[in-house]
Order: C-alpha cells, then structure tokens, then sequence
C-alpha cells in the first residue's frame, strides 16, 4: 500500500494534509483553526502553512502555486493585506483567488499551494 | 503538433481527459456518466477516475491530489462516505473540497486528480 | 531570497505572473484585461497566456492543465468557442470548468493553466 516514492503527512481518512513527490510538496486545502475575521483566519491558515510546508522540508520562499477561496470575494483586500505581508519579497507564487462555500459556514478562507521542496 | 514526452488520453475538442507527463498522471475534472444521488454520482466519478488512472498507467493508492465540487457543499458527507470507502488505507491525495456550480444541473459532484504514475 | 532552481514571471506583491520550475510553467489565474462579452474577455485571457507561455519559453501545445472559472456556467458555450479554436488539434489540456465569483464583477472570466516547457 506504500510507495517509497510518495511522502503523506497528516494523513486522515479523507485527505493528506500534504503529499511529497518528485521534489513537489502539495498541500491540501488548509482551513482555519482559529480566528473569526478573515484578517485573523488567513493568519491561521497561513500558520498550518508554513507548519506542513517546514514538516516537508521546505518554506513558503518556494511556493509554486495557491489556490485561494473566499466564501465573499469582497473580503479580497482583507485577505491580501495579511496574504503580502506574508509572501516573501520576490518570491509569490502563481495564485488565483475566487469565491466558494466551504466546508463550514464559519471557515471564510481556504488556502491549497504547493511548493518546490 | 505532437510531443513525445506528452501523452494525452480521451482527446476532445476542449479537455484530455488526462495528460501524462514527467511521471505524473493530471486528469480533467470528471463529472458523472450515472446516477441521481450524490453518492450515485461519486461512485461514477470514481469508476472513472479509476479507468483513466489504470490507462495512464497507475492507480488510486498512488494519487497526489484531489479537487472536489460539489453544487451543495451540505452533501460533503454523503461525498465522503463514498470517498473514504475508496481511497486506498493511508494513501489519500492532498484534497480540497468546496462548493460550485458544474456544467450542467443535473451534476451534482465533480472530481479532479493527479496521481504520480 | 531568490533560488536558482524558480523562475518567477511578472512578479507583484500578491502574486508570480507565471513560476517555471522542473520543466513545468506554473500560471497565475489570468484575468480580462479587455473585452465586455464573454468571447471577448476569453480572447483577451488567451492572449495573455499565449503571451506568459512565451516568455516561460513555451506553448499551448504544451499544455497540461487548465481551470476554468466563469461567473455564469451558462457561459460555457460561449467559452468553449472561444477554447476550442484556440487549443491546439489534438493537445488539449486535462481542463476544469466550474463557475464561481471573481475578484470584480466586470470579469466574467479567469483560467490558470500548467504547460511542460
């Protein structure tokens, strides 16, 4: 059932909370843990985010792409404020932002990269 | 046209139905061929992935990740139920699963996939 | 900061135009920047991804991926006339195409694309 060519961490019934292969770490979907603002989830989501980024040996420097939903696409400068101050300088990967339900009534922001490891 | 180290399965006019390049397997977001329920219509979808991943050359045990729409974020657990009954014991893609509206009404739940071959 | 393994693309605070890493080009969602129809803004999407493909030093006969968000699903016929004469004969990308809100309301449409280099 296991391959030495495919790293899972966090593995639940559903989902990996992050896959390595090929020198490509993919994350999944990251939801809030704390946090009722958007401000205050995205710092949530982006904390787990680098937490699995770390656990797969690499950093959000070599993020490649993010996937962003927002259950309101108005909460978009919200989300950027914390987003760039978050990025590091020169280094943002390919991302695309739009709006979805999620999960959870209470989640307003959802977050799915993947990093060069 | 063609490129050697670019394998594409199930060609139409818009989408493959997969691609196969550098050791990974993307497939297009599959929608369901049957069913009314939404655990009708994972199965469906999930029989095909199957298919699709079994012609790239790999399998459900080797998936990297998952993305899932669903029309009605509240059928989340009949999804899973399914979901969870199929993905191979430690092995589940890095996933994420939010609500959208899919091509066509009838449509209920829409997979996409990438899986290293 | 920078590693010489990522190459970043039309690079601003919240986002990387395009990241080229292991022979893959990683796009942005690529949104109108013309057009009031749904075929034009369509037309104004492609060209710049023709556009970034290029500068990754690649094509949209390389493609391996696309996602595809409309605001209105019932825009898909559109769309995909648009698509279709655009993807090259024979080499389309494992696509996606959902609908969702975008960032503003006079975009009607955004696709974010993967192609081997």
């Amino acid at each position: 059932m296991s391959a030495h060519d495919i790293t899972r961490l966090g593995v639940k019934p559903h989902l990996s909370n992050a896959v390595v292969h090929g020198g490509i770490a993919y994350l999944a979907g990251v939801t809030p843990a704390t946090g009722i603002t958007v401000a205050e989830q995205t710092v949530s989501v982006l904390e787990q985010i680098d937490g699995l980024l770390a656990e797969a040996g690499t950093d959000r420097s070599r993020l490649l792409t993010a996937e962003i939903w927002l259950t309101d696409i108005r909460n978009r400068d919200e989300l950027n404020a914390v987003w760039n101050a978050w990025v590091t300088p020169g280094n943002p990967p390919a991302r695309a932002c739009v709006e979805a339900k999620l999960a959870f009534p209470e989640w307003l922001v959802e977050i799915m990269v993947t990093a060069a490891v």
